[in-house]
């Protein structure tokens, strides 16, 4: 099962990036999910290049969805989810393809397939397959939306520039939703300048990117392998550019004591919570009731338009390369929806694997 | 496919802290590999708690493989492991059942089996559970062992000292194959001080473990989902404790820019490598030849010995804990071997899918 | 995972017979198949209904294949196939909205979906759906060709017509490639003749299918769960219609004393082949290296022109049902190319399985 | 996932003949299931041998179940079942390593294996391993009874006697459930004789299996891929000497026309059922809520005490075989219990699916 993901709910991907089409299936989805296509679109907008920050390459992101949904509502058979692509300039890749590009998938592709990769514009490793699963993962929020989970994203650290923490987990998710550059206090302005400052200096950037699932019940994922941090580390890490995944305090948790770390549980009106949330909401792989909170790492993006040292895998010698076309000095700010629909299809996942297939159609509480 | 992990080779983990037995089935393992009891044995001794820094329980850890293996030689079929408990004092953890230790799995469990769950000693949740795969992952790594694949890990950090970093990798990988303490500088005695100060403190401390991978061939792994971060992260997270896992330079990699982070090619020996390493060996989630690293973020222990507030299932009030029992002051040390044999676990079975199943049974070259 | 089917090699199916498209995705597939579109073309012509033995629909089957390929080569990623609906005539189905037709899947699918079903024309059931399985397995046809794999149905009995079993199995195979109505001896007409008096009585008849696999070696599949018969038998009872799978002598074996059933070995040519194949190629799950033979027993199709009894759902009471529409008074001669399809797509997952991702890569041999 | 088998609740399977122990890890399966430790021991009982009919070899089955089961009752994690091999006599197989016996494994394995297979008794080919499958069939038996899911399996056919089939299912399930030789009329004597005549003559005979599963509720199972009928054939062929499974009536069905065969609709007490059950109570791949009925082929024992042909591998040479040790002359009673076993963990498993992992937790109405 290479490209398909999720045990109760899947999503399979399939697409080159200058292939005619890319796509999703989306398959267990209850039935009877409404589909609100201006959501859709408004998510996919979220992922397009909108601004100086991002790619000048321009896709609308015209997609059909052929199956799966019939009078407006999910059929509970799979979604079919097709968008063509249009705004293809192939020439601009057709140099690269024997001297790959640093941290790249240009060489790993050429060994794993041998040549016979479609090479152009990054092919199936290309960050334009993520808008299936931008399309996916907004049916799956429609989903989740029914029975009171919600999902949010923002941009934590970028360019040396930083964002506060989530704080009001639902406030916040919610003040996310209506902004094109997720940030949580005021500092788009001066994120947005380094950013371009570093396309000036023909460079990129990376960034942190910290999510919230609020509404999740305690009592979901597995004691060993399908933790909630596995399963979502899994996907996640298929975003290009993630390279550390870290839930509630991550990588600064092995810096306290125990006594630091530990989130004592209280009552609150009756339910059990934790005083803080270190442990993103998790224990031993299994929600706790509390937000689920993570962060992704995104390195810089790789193609950068100064002159770097790779090889001509033809010739076998070593050679320099200068990238030209259409390039994100930084994916932070596109990848973030990318997040919240990688998440949000996994959690779908787990709440259908534990509630059952029909679990969201009738849009009740869990 | 709830405790089950991997697609060629798999394993399926059982057992409860203070149950009758422990155990795991690998399965999809090669016919013929030659099994090295002795060196089970010794892995098992890593883990095993053996001095002032770890829990005094005592288990000698007496597994007995009751199938899949004939004659001294795996034989292709399943390989059932089975590791009796026995040092067990379940009076110990009665108090737990209704007040649920902060940041341990006790209440999520609750939650989740609906309090038909053995509490003892975390139950299923036990890193106990981790003596099963740790022989499963001795058998992998005896699997590797003859296609050239060796893996180390080390306590990159601990309660505030730091080792340094993995430098030459395959040298650092055998140097650590003869230590009890796993690190690469001469800071052990310094971190077994602080790691004591935390237990005569009544506290525990946390770490980051750095592990390596050498000899893997470029061309393993998948674009989307089953990408070389997203196999090894689901499982990492199994292991308890781990809430972060960064590949190569990962959560710094997000501060650098792309001109600092990008891994230029070249040429050595006829062979392309990449001057820098800071994609972990691993582009577009496939691995391009060199040594993959990542970095697994420990919180401390949870046990403590200091009172903690907590609540009253039953009696549905807030209420203290005060935790007795043999528990680690520090884990990192005894969770090296659980890393390195989960990380066989998965380049095995990453290994197997792309080789065919009897990959390892010549024990040649891939 | 639903509509997902295979390890190595998998298909994912979408779509309804009324939708805007169907499709499959086909995943796993080694780089550097050459794709012969005239061979898929010739696939779908042996499916596509053609004389008066089959429905008077009439798709062209023009399908895209719109990733996955690449200069005419598989890349190694996913190869999605896309055919859309054009000849959908919705009408003809809206009566029997509330009226489930019997034998059919009307019913079970209002009560799975709720409703929300698209219940045009069988919706996800319909044997439309069956043109995407073609597609791919004529590209897994095409790989196996490679490593001299070769599959083979014809129709061993319809309407009280018997055909003759394979004989000589290379030579039964590649007689019944040339033909359109798939039997070994002279018994098209008489069989022909019979289902159009079904046709005429507003009747159907069904069937027995005879399939062969030659040159798959000894030694694939598994002893538990997926032996070559599970494999098989799992995917050919999603072609709608087929009731019953037996391997090699089957039923009739139940008959037999085991000195008659029994395959003797023997040495022919170096080669260890059996002297009968009452087995049908498989030895506790695996292949002998004998061809693999196994017949599906088709039902009769249950859309038949007569009245029949049935319910309205909606009214909940009884009532009758007198069918329109466009169908086939037998669907064996259709299903023929269905079952060889279904069967390359299993023996393709299986040898990938065991010889790895890249097996078809070269066209050698196994 | 080789010796694994099922979605939300899986089984895994382990161990050879004569080696150390046999056993399977049930996963998945609801908390609060309580543990009838004496329908265990029964549904072994029918199992092991027991008179003329069987073989010679007397094992008493003495599992132990090491983990998942915590004071009488299901945990929910893992249950690992132990049984170890007590009534072993190697000494009777070492002369077949070289020499296959037909029809038999023991080609294949040497084969797939490489020669490193455990060849002692059939090793993990052996219908010991049942054994194993029975205890997790008892466990999944014990949860579907509580949501009201029945099943029960006759010698349908014998040696040339038959029994009539299933009538009135649910009485003649219970009525099977307290026979050892499960025939529904007074044939047992007819086919216990026609049995000890085959071992008489140093021959075995084989026979068909009909099985009935009452109260699964409609909409159940998948339309492609995972159909009832594909989940069940899958698991139902692991069992040894399967040749052929049929739902319903099967290759009967392929005789009749569509009126003839078409299960009619109607209400009986507000609920619809069928007025036949020619479809076995699958439309589409789904449950139509009458009970699942299917029949599966047995082929006659291969182990005969006649002398028969076959090879020595290591020789390269034709050669004859003379089995000597304990065997069945007809394996039909025995299976019977197995394919219940078989039957009860797939549908658990797929009520799992629909329902959600707790379904059984309540053991209230579906």
């Amino acid at each position: 099962m290479k490209n398909t993901f999720g045990a109760s709910i899947s999503v399979t991907l399939f697409g080159e990036s200058h292939g005619e089409a890319i796509g999703a299936v989306i398959d267990g989805m209850s039935p009877g999910i409404k589909i609100d296509y201006s959501f859709i679109d408004s998510q996919l907008g979220r992922r397009r290049p909108s601004s100086g920050t991002d790619t000048a390459r321009q896709e609308k992101d015209e997609y059909s969805i052929v199956s799966g949904v019939f009078n407006g509502y999910t059929t509970g058979t799979p979604i079919a989810v097709i968008i063509p692509n249009k705004d293809v300039k192939s020439s601009d890749y057709s140099s690269i393809k024997d001297t790959p590009r640093p941290s790249h998938a240009d060489y790993t592709a050429r060994v794993k397939y041998g040549g016979y990769e479609d090479y152009r514009g990054g092919g199936h490793f290309s960050g334009r397959i993520t808008a299936a699963l931008v399309v996916a993962g907004a049916i799956c929020m429609m989903a989740l939306e029914g029975v009171g989970v919600k999902i949010g994203t923002h941009i934590l650290k970028c360019a040396g520039v930083c964002d506060r923490p989530f704080e009001n987990y639902l406030d916040d998710i919610c003040c996310l939703e209506g902004k094109a550059f997720p940030v949580l206090s005021d500092v788009e302005s001066e994120m947005t300048e380094r950013i371009l400052q570093a396309k000036k200096d023909c460079d990129s950037v990376g960034g942190i990117l910290q999510t919230a699932i609020y509404g999740v019940p305690a009592g979901v994922g597995e004691p060993w392998f399908d933790t909630v941090e596995g399963v979502l580390s899994h996907a996640l890490f298929s975003i290009g550019g993630v390279k550390g995944v870290e839930f509630g305090s991550g990588f600064s948790m092995s810096e306290m004591t125990g006594s630091q770390a530990n989130d004592e549980f209280l009552y609150e009106d009756g339910r059990v919570i934790t005083k803080t949330n270190n442990n993103g909401g998790i224990n031993g792989g299994i929600t706790n009731g509390m937000p689920i909170v993570f962060n992704c790492a995104v390195k810089p993006t790789p193609s950068i338009l100064k002159e770097q040292k790779t090889v001509n895998l033809t010739e076998k010698r070593d050679t320099v390369l200068k990238i030209n076309g259409r390039h994100d000095p930084a994916i932070v700010r596109r990848a973030a929806v990318v997040v919240n629909s990688v998440s949000a299809i996994c959690i779908a996942d787990m709440l259908a694997q534990r509630y059952g297939t029909n679990v969201f159609a009738k849009g009740g509480k869990l």
